[in-house]
Formats: structure tokens, sequence, C-alpha cells
């Protein structure tokens, strides 16, 4: 990258060599720290109020729920659905419906797996705007970093289980095609459709963990927010080589 | 692709060759049409009531607040500020920095770009359980088909914008990306500021026209929702080559 370029506040060059990490880290304060708050909605209701989930039961209502609901607006579900009865207020209004095209990476463009935004949903409006952005990033490191799914249900809904992949990406259409390439299915069967309810059981119960955690006052970020885009000098994954380079697998059939 | 694949509702070459076409159509239907509805949330509420914006308002406030509260927020700031004063009621109380997180294709992860998902939170609570889906997806096509910044400021509050680039994808990532190269800046620039502001309030803009659209009954789908995951058998974008192939840039100094 030509040191020339214009408008340059920190170069890409300085964030990599670390020469910039002083004013690279003065823009993510000003990302998550000051400037978030200061943006924040002066509301007396926001953040919302908490109180601490079952994590079973949150994952049993996002798990059966899933095959009507979908994968972000069943993650809502399952992390509202007890905080509606334990909490009420503004949990009751909210029509969880409104995040269902979130579903399949946003209307089935395979974009972010439609559980990550079901939670996001979710941590936005409870872990408020000092832990909102680090709880987010962490549960995009946990669904890239987790084997899924994990979730057993008493009994499946609609088939058994057998294979479990670890995505690497926050990213449905690969996730979603690292897991059917495993267990050798196509995108509309009930084995994707079971495992992809049970992604969802898993990514509500881990989002309720980090809420629980920050009830009690013991969540702390696992990962250090921003640090893909420092590190990358641009918004991505953190593994640059899953999409530039020859590791991309070919089109089942060869299709364009 | 095997014909064998167990568990196979509709095959992909069905799908591909049209034999799977009444099927497809029926699972299609089951998200978009009547299980959507039936899951839908039964609430006085939903969807939330709506009085027509102006265009222009919505770009203005879109654009002017990017620079703090970044590119989800942002837009549902153009879409909502104007509501809660000519509506008010739940708009009054929804805490617009809920969404900030979803910047930059979710806490800087460069998937899905955020002006979407704060578009997609507007017209989840707005559009109803009929139109969501396809709202949704209408916006997911004019992202990556439409060449932007389009809106020009009276005043730029960065820089001036000489580059105007087409994605051909919603994802962050790839849209920046490409305009960052015409550009020839880096990500932490003010050029690149500039032009993600103005994104904000092209989608923005584009998101009360098809909200004003619906409410005078005039709203019809430009796209036919799920058609990308009915064409390729997986939840994705709908130009399979633009990852699949060799068409992927090498990482700008060879990182890895």
């Amino acid at each position: 990258m030509s040191e020339e370029k214009k408008g340059t506040e920190v170069s890409r060059r300085q964030i990599l060599t670390g020469a910039g990490v002083i004013a690279a880290g003065t823009a993510a304060s000003a990302i998550v720290g000051t400037s978030f708050v200061k943006s924040a909605e002066a509301s007396a209701k926001y953040p919302w109020p908490y109180k601490k989930l079952n994590i079973n039961q949150v994952g049993e209502i996002a798990y059966k729920n899933y095959f009507t609901d979908f994968c972000a607006m069943t993650v809502l579900k399952g992390l509202f659905t007890p905080l509606r009865k334990s909490v009420g207020g503004p949990y009751k209004d909210y029509p969880l419906a409104a995040v269902k095209s979130f579903h399949g990476g946003v209307a089935g463009w395979g974009t972010v797996c439609g559980t990550l935004l079901g939670a996001g949903t979710a941590i936005g409006l409870i872990a408020g705007p000092e832990h909102t952005e680090a709880m987010t990033n962490d549960m995009m490191f946990y669904y890239g970093n987790t084997t899924m799914p994990m979730y057993t249900p008493k009994k499946a809904i609609k088939v058994d289980i057998k294979h479990h992949t670890k995505a690497d990406t926050p990213v449905c259409h690969v996730s979603v095609g690292k897991w059917m390439k495993a267990a050798d299915v196509i995108f509309l069967s009930p084995d994707r459709a079971e495992r992809c309810a049970r992604v969802a059981a898993d990514i509500a119960m881990q989002t309720a963990r980090l809420l629980n955690d920050l009830h009690d006052g013991k969540y702390k970020p696992s990962h250090k927010p921003l640090a893909n885009v420092l590190g990358n000098g641009i918004t991505s994954q953190n593994n640059c080589d899953a999409c530039h380079g020859n590791n991309i697998p070919d089109v089942p059939g060869g299709k364009k």
C-alpha cells in the first residue's frame, strides 16, 4: 500500500507495524468509548432492565421455535420470552417478528448468521452503551470458534444430528456450507434445519451466559473490540486467507 | 452433487433444473407466507404506526449523524427521528443506540453493511409480517446494484467525494474495499468515513421511499424473496463467482 495515500489519519502500515497504535487506539475509543456513550440515547428505559436467565430454558425455547421463526427471531424469542414474564415492561411490547427477516444471513443472502443478529438485538437493548460493542464482538468470535451444534434436545424435532463443524467465520453461507458438506445434505433438508435450530439454541444460551455475567458484574470481554479492523486495516474477519487465496471450494456442479 | 443425498426434500439439481419449482415454492411460502404471519407476535403495536417521511430530511439526518453513530444507528436515526415527532408512541421509547454495534458489518467484522441492519430494523418494525421479508430483500438487491454514494450534502462534513462504486454485494468488507481501492485511501481516513456517511444517507432514503410506497398502497417487491436460496441451493448472494473462482484480489501487502 502506498505511503502517499491521501486522507491518511493512520496508515495501514503504521497499524500493522505498531507505529500507529496510539492513534489507532484513539480511533477505537471514538467508536467503543466516549463517542458511544455520548451518542447513546438518553432514555430511562435504556438499557432495558434485566433478570438472570435460566440457560437451559433459553436454549429449549430457541430450539423448538426455530422451525417457524428461523434463526434470528428464535434466538430473540429464547431470550425475551422468559424476560417478558420476569421483567415485563419493554419486553412485552417488542415485536419479535420484527427481526424475522434477518434469517439466513439477512433475507437468505448468506451474510452474517441470523442467530447473531437476534443475539445482537438483545445485547443492544440490554447491555447498554458501555458493553454492547464488546459483547457483540465476543459473540462473533464465539460463533466462528465453536464447534456446533452442541445443543442436544431431549427429543429431536426433525432428525438426529451426527456432524459438528467449526465455521471459522460468522458468515451464514460458509458456516452452513461447511456443515452441509460434512453431513452430505442439501440446504432444504430436515437435517440442515435441525442443525440450524440447534445452533440457534447454542447462540441464545451463550448470549444468556454473557448477559447473566454482566448482571452479576462478572462480564469481561474475551476479545478486544475492533481488533480485526485495526489489524487488517478494514472491516473484516480475522482470517484473511479464508477468502483471499485458493481456499474457497468450487461451486458444487460448477455453477457460476 | 450426489442424487443420493439423505434428507432430500427438494434436491439442488431439481431446483436448478426447475423440476422442484412447486416444492421449492412451497418451502418459500413457509418462510414468507403463512408461517410468517402465523408466527408473528400478536400485538396491537405491531406493525408500528407510520406517517410518510420527507426523503431529503431522512437523508440529511442519516448523513450528519454518521460520524458519531456509525452506519446502522444513523440509518435508524434518519428514519425514526421524524417519526418520533410525527407519530411518537413506540418510536420515542426505542433506544437507537441498541443497533450501534451493528456498524462495520457487525462490530467491525465486515459482514453485511450496517446500513442494511438499521434499515432492516426499521422495516421489521414498520412493514409488518406480510412485507418485511420482501422489502428487506429489495434493500439487499438495491445496495449491491446501486452505484454509491449518490447523496451529496450541501456542505461536506469531512471531504468531498469523487469516487462512486457499485458493490455487487451487500457485504461491508467488499463494498468498502472496492471503494477504498477506487479512491486510493485507507479505512481510517476522512474520505472513507465521508463515503460511508453518504451511503448511509442513500440507504436511509431508499428505505423511506419503500415505506412511503407501502403506506400509499403502492409497494410492490422488485425482486422475488428467497430467489438466491432457491437458485443456488444455499443462503447466498446471486453472483457465486464473486467469491468462488479467481476474482478475489490479493490482500494488500500480502498479509494473510
